[in-house]
């Protein structure tokens, strides 16, 4: 069978898991914000690999940081791998490094055995998918989707958090300016689609013991600040019955969200992150309490049904506390179905290769919502152990590393080759 | 009737409420934490209006601020009426400053009506009630129940948040020290007892239309950090069942806390006044959150039953959510019954002024607390309207201010005359 390096392909997973690695007594995993030094390590160590291998390297205005494999024919439309070197915070060694690497990979592989193409191939790293400054702001700015407030925010954001601005600089030579992020966006007709390969980040596929998952959906996810608003009475002196507890109220919403989405919606999920008290004092009734809440479906009409039973619910708690409440709606991503024909080649690739197959959702969001908008676009998974992800202790064994690289190199080859 | 002078008082109640006032744009009520600018206009009222009714006025160590009558007899004991000048960041106008200047105007009352007195009476403004750097400061260094540590911290608070060294110098001429602050403690045998007028700062007065509350004792009061532990999964990628959610735990034992005290415990109170979670982000499920939780009752056999129960519930909560919890015990106050023979004086007070009362215990903590321990110590309440305290919009209605300090100053004639 024409596989991969798989040596080869290990050992840059291994290295550039190294990269921005913290001690134990840290926290462990790793640190690779964008624009930080180990940032630019990561970034340094994938030009070198890249251009090692005679690819050629570029860098856009979003600092956004490819290998290309051209076809030789200056016509050809570009098939995109993708994903990500940043990290969450303690991030583990194969959230978004995995499927650039293995994009890496098959690039070197194409380009070592001559195979001949009829597209272009380009892998990318695409900048701050985990949202330190701004979610998917990389493939944001490549499929140009972000607002000029966006890209602002964005740069404040990078601006007033950065360890170090001349990095920056240095990253993106003179830096990131508003008008050259919004000219550097892709031309659709200049993509021919776009495959990224990610781990799963959920227990279904170990469960199943299936080395592929074939991506059907990408979730889509709605997110508010819901604010309980009681009395900020003396919990000395105030009876129970004769109280307006804020976070009481909050409490129960919590704890009646988890059980409405559990029993009534077992697909989709809901999650409560953070919980602000105000005055956030042990000798006070809290008369302010935010509960940040978000729900991901592969729908929008599971996800206007969830929604319903939650804004029914935030009135009951507050009638049933003597609160009131408001509602802050933030950010929404819609369910994004991933393209068809894509998903046949995957499944046609593993069979190729001699693995099973499952489809499922995705929970996660991935830099491939915004390529689907204007390319098709599909993605494989491969099984996270435990299910864990964004946690030092994200692993996934080095055979289904290689399944998962293989099965990309067959897709590509299906189409591009 | 034997009676105050009401305008006298209603105005030195107005003129010192005006002291330390905030804008409303500034959040309104009034700062006057010790050692402020504002604590010293405060004392310095406090000491013009007793020296201009002919009081003597002292200051000890503590900086716990006295005006004083005495009976003539040099051997004689002293009956002290207490409460305090400081207030919590925007408090009211009453918390504190009511008792003072009520202990005040029934100072005046005796000397400009020449009462024969067998003990001495004193009225004393003691130092930081509210607990800016550590709570009833001033009446435990007057009981002589303050560590060398506990007075060190203090002095440590006291010098790093102070605005002005300098005025904490001038407020006590050469400042704060150890070993004079461990010599100033009152002999009990000098005592021959102590009463404390406040407002209620609860609604049960107000509601049961009654102007005089009897405190038949302080509230104990055990406070705990509860800290639920779970796992951090990706709030998109993993399903309901399978989670350890440390937020969800924690809103389940807030709920029930509230459930089992209000159902179980009528005359307790709990509080959940603060939550912190871990990470703290919408995208990932939370894998530590921390309650702060205290609960208050009239005996220590109550703070018992409820702390078996709360404690029940921990365990229960973190079975049926698969999370851990550990149990940080904080400061703990028990219950202080008030003295039988004062509360008999305050009722006999009462009904000669033609107050009808009712006898209730004090969820807040009071001077009271530490004077109980050496001397015969009661409290008498008045109505706080809507309960509320500790706020700009903290209000008593002047009759019930002036029916308070009437029944103070036939309780005194009781004990002193």
């Amino acid at each position: 069978m024409f596989e991969i390096n798989q040596a080869r392909f290990l050992r840059t997973l291994e290295e550039m898991g190294q990269i921005g690695l913290l001690p134990d007594a840290a926290g462990g995993g790793r640190n690779r914000y964008p624009f930080s030094a180990a940032d630019r390590a990561a970034r340094d160590y994938f030009r070198y690999e890249a251009q090692d291998s005679g690819l050629t390297v570029t860098l856009d205005a979003a600092a956004n940081l490819s290998a290309r494999l051209d076809c030789g024919d200056p016509s050809a439309q570009t098939v995109l791998i993708g994903s990500h070197l940043d990290t969450v915070p303690h991030g583990g060694a194969y959230d978004g490094a995995f499927g650039v690497l293995a994009g890496l990979e098959v690039l070197r592989t194409l380009k070592e055995q001559n195979i001949p193409l009829v597209c272009n191939v380009e892998v990318i790293d695409f900048t701050d998918e985990e949202g330190r400054f701004g979610h998917f702001f990389g493939s944001g700015a490549l499929t140009g989707q972000l607002s000029d407030a966006h890209i602002e925010t964005f740069l404040r954001n990078a601006a007033a958090h950065s360890a170090d601005l001349a990095l920056m600089r240095e990253i993106v030579p003179g830096g990131l300016t508003l008008d050259a992020i919004r000219s550097l966006r892709r031309a659709p007709s200049s993509l021919a689609g776009y495959v990224e390969l990610h781990i799963e980040q959920g227990p279904r596929l170990e469960e199943a013991h299936v080395p592929i998952g074939v991506v059907s959906a990408i979730f889509g996810r709605r997110s508010w600040e819901v604010t309980f608003h009681g009395r900020p009475d003396h919990a000395g002196t105030t009876p129970l019955p004769m109280r307006s507890d804020a976070l009481v109220s909050a409490a129960r919403f919590i704890v009646r969200a988890q059980e409405i989405v559990a029993g009534d919606f077992p697909d989709a999920v809901v999650t409560c992150g953070n919980v602000i008290v105000s005055p956030g004092v042990s000798n006070v009734v809290p008369n302010k309490t935010m509960v940040e809440i978000e729900f991901r479906a592969a729908t929008a009409k599971e996800l206007d049904q969830i929604e319903a039973r939650l804004e029914h619910l935030r009135n009951e708690v507050t009638l049933h506390t003597r609160t009131t409440s408001t509602r802050r709606v933030g950010s929404e991503t819609v369910p994004t179905p991933m393209d068809g024909d894509i998903q046949g080649a995957i499944r046609a690739a593993a069979e190729r290769c001699g693995y099973p197959t499952l489809d499922l959702p995705s929970g996660a969001g991935h830099d491939a919502m915004l390529l689907a908008n204007v390319t098709p676009a599909a993605m494989l998974f491969v099984p996270s152990h435990n299910g864990r992800s964004h946690c030092p202790d994200e692993h996934t064994d080095p055979d289904d590393l290689v399944a998962g690289a293989n099965v990309l190199l067959h897709t590509i080859l299906t189409l591009a080759g």
